[in-house]
């Protein structure tokens, strides 16, 4: 295709890969972590805040903004990124995560998915051509195939099923996406998304069929709900030589700083994960230091910064104690601060991590990061 | 007294004034807004957000911050100014308004007032040698007298001997304010607080005995709790010709626009109120074009912003249809950007009022200003 999406690999550290994804809303660097902005916000987060620390690319629920504020609306309003001013590249899930985790009366067959809404009861179908279509009215830059996403652990007869199916509606979406009005002239992408519970041979096979539709891009899914993280790792490096080297590896969801590194250094090029946005409402930050619970009582006399070594003025500045009494408070510039914090350090970690491939320290950078968390403060 | 504490009334329109407070840490326009900052925090927004807003000056509350977290708390980690990241002068009550509105068990006498916190039980006791001694713990730059404030209707009995409770307190604070360390450093103020409920007899009182102890700035306390707006102004009329004319005049915890803009008519310099910041988390907006609120399902598809002429760019540039849905989805984003809308409506708005007194048209600027009101978008 002649679309002006386009990846290159800068350099590579073992297994990892650091580079760039171009599209004509931006550069996405690699690898790079996507904030969750599930309904059309980043939470507690301005979105001129979450670009200053560094995000190249958001990431919007479509399973949210179909219910609400719903695609054709959002459409109407210019799309998604003139909606929530984010000018920059947005990627979009296809809903069929959330339709698992979220929705009512769910019900399955091979033409799609119909549920009902968990907010209002209201009745939706779901099916691969109108996931992209969706997608397209919100304006995605990237998109998702619509997949069908089962909870580990998982029988294989079942696990076989739904990553069966997930590879014919990734056809089905294909061929909606490659007619979608506006996909050249922006640019954008569809992912594939590989399924296969935990078990490698149904991993392999997702990520071999996948390949041959020819995808912009190959997200891993399925991963991060509840399993072990040598789990996670083993289907990684399990799916990995499967996909196409030259193409961004996305693993849908994850996680922890923890998980973040070890899947970098298995070749994964995009993260996405509320973890930093959902700890920061909840009184826990992320540094280098490892996790902090600001609702102890241990910071409430604290005059030290979270880190004042960070490049974001507030986790340089404000002290521990002020941040426990607005989290003690429940007021809303503690979870705007902490939301900050966090997706400040999940950036700075991402930034590290790109550096370290291109000088070709990878392993050490990792190892040190790792004794800084452990270490505490 | 030589601490660096000034008022310079640079124009007048009929009883109107506009001028300017010159303190230390900065100058307060009047008549001026002080955003409200109960718990060392306006809520939902940061602190350098208030302050590109208009805001010269914000207040804090001695009940909330000497129940959470702590006077002394707050003197070991350098002050309320620096806790919570705003250098600019800070205006403190005494904590008798919130005794008498939040607090369980209260108990009145001549010493002062026991009561048991809103939040855990725990039993305080406030005098006015203690409220001062707060207000110096946290570095206050206006600090207010302990007073006892009553609710409207009020037997004049009970308005009388609360109100010449008010008066003994307020030598009291007096005695002790003068004394306090870092009052002449810092520049700081006490303002006196009239009282006498609804009584005009009692009010004249009030204000004769205040201007007596020779304060730096005069509060017209226990209005705005309910009573019609009439009864508002006509106790502000006849106070204020019995006060010194060359001090500033502050009006508590007022009010709605409309309150104001009669107020400041009357000589009134300064304001502070919850109603911009409370309603912005409710889903309600102040502008040019009065009130709007945006739970309403008609803003769901306008792309209108609430006001293309504002200065602030949320303003000016979000629709409507994003604010509704951010407010429908009861997402903190809403609250944040509704908060900043209506905060910098108050300051826009305040801005008019002085510049309209500096020109000699304050009745024109006041009518037109109703007729925006009035004529809704």
């Amino acid at each position: 295709m002649s679309a002006p999406f386009t990846f290159e690999i800068a350099a590579r550290d073992g297994t990892a890969r650091t580079g760039r994804i171009v599209l004509p809303r931006g550069e996405i660097r690699t690898p790079a972590f996507m904030p969750v902005g599930t309904a059309a916000t980043v939470k507690a987060m301005h979105t001129h805040e979450v670009r200053a620390l560094g995000a190249d690319i958001l990431l919007g629920n479509t399973y949210h903004l179909m219910l609400r504020p719903g695609a054709e609306r959002v459409a109407r309003l210019g799309g998604l990124h003139k909606m929530m001013h984010w000018p920059h590249p947005i990627l979009t899930d296809s809903g069929g995560f959330q339709v698992m985790s979220l929705a009512k009366l769910r019900k399955i067959s091979e033409k799609g998915v119909t549920f009902q809404s968990h907010i209002d009861g209201a009745r939706y179908e779901l099916t691969p051509e109108r996931a992209i279509e969706i997608q397209g009215l919100l304006g995605s830059d990237i998109q998702m195939q619509l997949d069908e996403c089962v909870r580990l652990p998982c029988p294989d007869v079942e696990a076989a099923r739904a990553m069966r199916l997930s590879l014919r509606w990734a056809e089905r979406c294909r061929k909606t996406f490659l007619v979608q009005p506006g996909r050249e002239e922006w640019g954008r992408a569809l992912f594939g998304i590989v399924q296969g519970a935990a078990d490698r041979a149904l991993r392999v096979e997702s990520a071999r069929e996948l390949s041959d539709m020819d995808f912009e891009g190959y997200s891993i899914g399925g991963l991060a709900v509840g399993e072990p993280q040598d789990v996670m790792l083993e289907m990684i490096e399990t799916v990995m030589p499967h996909l196409p080297d030259a193409k961004p590896h996305y693993l849908m969801g994850v996680g922890t700083p923890d998980d973040i590194v070890e899947a970098v250094r298995r070749g994964v090029d995009m993260f996405d994960c509320v973890m930093p946005t959902r700890a920061g409402r909840h009184g826990q930050v992320f540094s280098r230091f490892g996790k902090l619970n600001l609702k102890n009582a241990r910071h409430a006399d604290d005059p030290r910064p979270i880190d004042e070594a960070s490049a974001w003025e507030p986790t340089r500045t404000y002290s521990r104690a002020y941040l426990h009494h607005l989290v003690k408070s429940g007021e809303i510039l503690g979870m705007m601060l902490l939301t900050g914090i966090n997706l400040a350090y999940y950036q700075e970690l991402m930034a590290g991590l790109r550096l370290a491939i291109a000088e070709s320290r990878l392993d050490d950078f990792i190892a040190q990061t790792k004794e800084g968390w452990a270490r505490g403060d």
